[in-house]
C-alpha cells in the first residue's frame, strides 16, 4: 500500500478539486491509502458527495493556510498550523508514508521539502523537475527549474543523473536522452560552468547524454530532460507556458472576432479542443523534487480535479518504482570512490 | 544622408533578399545612401531586375561568405575576402558611414561589433537587443540575448539604461517601462546578481524601473524593456519564438487534418494569416548591438526582403535620433562623476 499525504488547500479551486481528485484516486486503485490535510469540517463536507472507501482515507484537521502572499521560510516555520505544515509533519514522522502532493505556494513547497523533509544523503541540492508535453506526444523534464537560482558544476551533474532516473522510473522511457540547456548546440558553447558540465556528462557513462539543447528546441521531442540551472529553466519553463497561453487566448480572440470567423470555429472546434487539452497541465501530473528523502510533487495552483488525480498516480508509480532508492543507490555508490 | 553598409550574404535567401530590401528601402526614403558588400557580379544581376536611384547606392565587391559552421573569432579575423569583413571593415574605415545591417551568422556579427568596431568610452559589454512583438500590438526588447552569456552588475545596469534609450530613440516610447528578468515578481526573488541589480535600478532616476518581470509576462506588453543576462536572455528569446512556431505548426496540421477543418480553415484564413503575420520577425526589424561605436543590426538569417527593408529603416530612426550619441552622454557624464 502507498501512502500519500495530500495538502488539501493553497490552490484557486481548494479544496473541491483536492478532494475530487482525491477521490478518483482512490476509486481507481486499491494499493492508495491517502491522508488528506486541511479543514475537517470543509473536508468532510466535500467528501460526502462522493462514494468510496472510507477504510483508506483519513483526514488531519488543520485550520490554517499558506498562501501566496506568504514569504515561503516564515510560512514553514511560523504556520504550523497550515495544512501544508501539517502535511510536512505527517511525511516526516511516519516512515510509512511515502510521498506528499500540494498544489500551495511553490515557495513554500520548496522550503518545506528542504527544512521538514531533507536531502537523500549525497545529494548536493534537491532540484524541482516538472515536466511539459512535447509535439511528439512525449514528455520532457525541466531539471531544475527553480529551487536553484544559483548552481555549480556539481549541482547540475547531480540534476542530470536524478532527473534521468525520473524520467525512466515515472515515466517508462528507457535510456532518457538527456541535453544541456545552452545558447548553441556546439561543445565550446556557454559559459564557464556550462562548458565544465558538458565535459562530465560527456564522460559519464550512466546518462545518455546527448549534448547541448537551444531552448526554441524544448517542445520538440528529441530530448526526454533537460538539465539547467534553477534560473535559466524557470525561464524556460515559463516563457514556455506563457507563450502558449497568450497565443491561444489570441486564437479564441480572433474566433469570436465576426460571425465568418465563428462558422469557421464551429467546424474546428472539436480539433482545437485537442490542441488546448494537448497544451493543458491538468492533464499531466506535477513537478517533483528530485533528491530528497522522501517523494514530493507539487501541481499547478490553478488546477482541477484531473491534476490532481494524476499527480497521485505519478506519486505511485515514482514509489512503485523505487525512485527514491535509484537515486540514493547512484549517489552512495558516488560517494564511496 | 545615412549611409549604412548591408551585408548581402549569410542569409537563408541571399542575396536576393537583401538586394530586393535594399532598393525597396533606397526608393522610399531620399535620405539613405546603400554600400552593398558582396560578389558583385551577382549583386548586379540582382539590382538589373529593379529601378532605383543609381547615385546612392554603391558595390563593393567581396568574393568570400561567412556561414554558420565558420568559428566566428575564426571568420572574422581570417576570411578577410569575406562580404561580412569586408562591410565591417567599410564601417570601421569610414567616418561618414553610420551603420552596418547584416543577416549572416549571429555570433560573427557580435565578434566583430566588438573586434573591428569596438565600445562607446565608458560601455562595459556591448549587449545584443532584439525585440519581440506584444499582445497589445507594442514592441519589448530583451537586452541582452546572448552576446554576454556570463555578466555583472554593472553590466545589467548598463544594459537597462542602453535599452532604455534604445527602445525610446528607436521606437518612440517615451519613459520605457524597464523590468528585471527574475524567477519572481516579488522585490527579494532570485541569486546574488539579481538581488544586487534590482536595488540598484530601483533607485537610478534616469530610467523607468518597475521592478521583477518573471518570463511567462514578457509578451503581456506591460514591459517596454526586458534586462537580463545573456544567458537567460538566449532561453528566453528562443523559447518564446520556439513555442510559437511549434504551435503555428500544430494548428496547420489540424487545419488540414480533415475535409471539415479545411472547410473551417477556409473561413478563418484571413484572421490566422493575420495571428501569423503579427508573430513573424519579418515584419519587424532586428536585434540591435548596443554601446558599439558604430550602428549595427543583425536580422534573421531566414527573414525575406521586408525584414532587410525595415532593418535599413530601423538603422535610419537609430541614426537620426542619434541613440549613439544619447549613449556615450550617459557614460560619460558617469565616468566623470
Amino acid at each position: 500500500m502507498i501512502k500519500i499525504v495530500l495538502d488539501c488547500y493553497g490552490g484557486d479551486r481548494s479544496p473541491s478539486v483536492n478532494v475530487e481528485g482525491a477521490v478518483k484516486a482512490l476509486n481507481d486503485n486499491n494499493d492508495i491509502y491517502l491522508i488528506l490535510s486541511g479543514k475537517t469540517e470543509e473536508l468532510t463536507n466535500e467528501l460526502n458527495k462522493y462514494t468510496y472507501d472510507k477504510t483508506r482515507l483519513e483526514i488531519v484537521d488543520a485550520q490554517d493556510i499558506i498562501t501566496c502572499d506568504d514569504k515561503p521560510t516564515d510560512a514553514i516555520r511560523r504556520k504550523k498550523e497550515s495544512s501544508m505544515v501539517k502535511a510536512f509533519d505527517i511525511l516526516k514522522q511516519n516512515d510509512d508514508v511515502n510521498a506528499l502532493i500540494s498544489i500551495g505556494s511553490t515557495g513554500a513547497v520548496l522550503v518545506g521539502s528542504v527544512l521538514k523533509i531533507g536531502r537523500i544523503k549525497g545529494v548536493d541540492r534537491p532540484a524541482f523537475c516538472p515536466i511539459l508535453p512535447t509535439m511528439n506526444k512525449k514528455i520532457v523534464g525541466i531539471c531544475d527549474s527553480g529551487a536553484n537560482a544559483e548552481c555549480d558544476v556539481t549541482n547540475l551533474v547531480q540534476f542530470a543523473k536524478m532527473g534521468s532516473l525520473y524520467i525512466q522510473k515515472a515515466f517508462g522511457v528507457e535510456n532518457p536522452k538527456v541535453a544541456l540547456l545552452n545558447i548553441g548546440t556546439e561543445e565550446e558553447k556557454g559559459d564557464t560552468l556550462r562548458k565544465e558540465v558538458y565535459q562530465i556528462l560527456k564522460n559519464d557513462e550512466t546518462i545518455n547524454f546527448v549534448g547541448n539543447m537551444e531552448s526554441r528546441d524544448l517542445l520538440s521531442g528529441n530530448y526526454d530532460l533537460v538539465v539547467c540551472d534553477g534560473f535559466s529553466g524557470n525561464v524556460l519553463i515559463k516563457s514556455t507556458e506563457g507563450t502558449s497561453l497568450e497565443l491561444l487566448k489570441l486564437l479564441k480572440k480572433t474566433f469570436m472576432s465576426s460571425l465568418k470567423n465563428k462558422i469557421g470555429a464551429l467546424f474546428l472546434k472539436k480539433d482545437i479542443y485537442k490542441i488546448k487539452d494537448f497544451m493543458d497541465y491538468n492533464n499531466y501530473g506535477g513537478g517533483v523534487m528530485l533528491g530528497c528523502r522522501k517523494t514530493i510533487i507539487k501541481g499547478h495552483g490553478s488546477c482541477k480535479a484531473n491534476s490532481i488525480y494524476n499527480c497521485i498516480n505519478q506519486a505511485y508509480t515514482i514509489e512503485k518504482n523505487n525512485l527514491r532508492e535509484a537515486i540514493s543507490h547512484v549517489f552512495d555508490t558516488e560517494e564511496e570512490k
